[in-house]
């Protein structure tokens, strides 16, 4: 396994963290990079009742306040079939440098004081922690 | 509304693909931005008998062959408590470019022979499409 900063190699030209640890594992015909990235995935549908846009500008403030949170990105479900969605609508991904920090934030008393509010808004959630796998990145 | 390709911009200046749409929105003493791109999430909880890593072989197989998929992330859940991941294990997330790209995806012959082999080795999923909605983005 190697650490290397890389400041010309291809794969990833286009992210800003460029530090990637090779993962020993390479397969179909490809490099896996296990990138010193965390991610916190949240998958959900609101309460009827709530107004959607203030969760969303509760998220944003959280995330505008706690500098360890290096990108948050959202979207609004608008093809799934509802099947495969099962009525989940929103999902949210925050990503970290490090698990470190993803531990760091879960007890950021802002965090911890959002919390109790986007828990009552949520009908129901799916939420995962992960290492993030780049196997293929934006050229 | 305005679409703008950003050189200098400091919000994008990390993404490989700067062209984002301004939404009119803001909110949280900042801006939001439609990025150009469209992604295709899949939490899954597969079967107990399947090689996991075979199906993730054939998933890098398949965006190695689809040159639209622009990049293709995956992770496996170690840290969530399992009421909140209620038996989900693995995200995927692949990007488009935009909306129609993804629909060219869905009907593309290499993913419809995957989607067999795939829907197969799960036991339960939730599938999201939407159009991605940067809030923050790497420095």
């Amino acid at each position: 396994m190697c650490v290397s900063v890389c400041v010309s190699h291809g794969i990833c030209r286009s992210l800003s963290l460029c530090v990637y640890i090779y993962s020993n594992t390479h397969s179909g015909g490809g490099l896996r990079w296990q990138m010193a990235e965390f991610t916190h995935l949240v998958v959900v549908k609101f309460k009827e009742e709530v107004v959607v846009e203030d969760i969303i500008k509760g998220l944003e403030e959280l995330v505008s306040q706690v500098d360890i949170v290096k990108s948050f990105v959202w979207g609004k479900d608008i093809e799934s079939m509802e099947m495969l969605r099962q009525g989940f609508t929103h999902a949210f991904m925050m990503t970290f440098g490090s698990k470190d920090d993803f531990t760091a934030f879960q007890t950021h008393p802002n965090h911890m004081q959002f919390s109790a509010t986007f828990s009552a808004a949520i009908e129901k959630i799916v939420l995962l922690d992960f290492p993030v796998v780049a196997f293929k990145t934006p050229q």
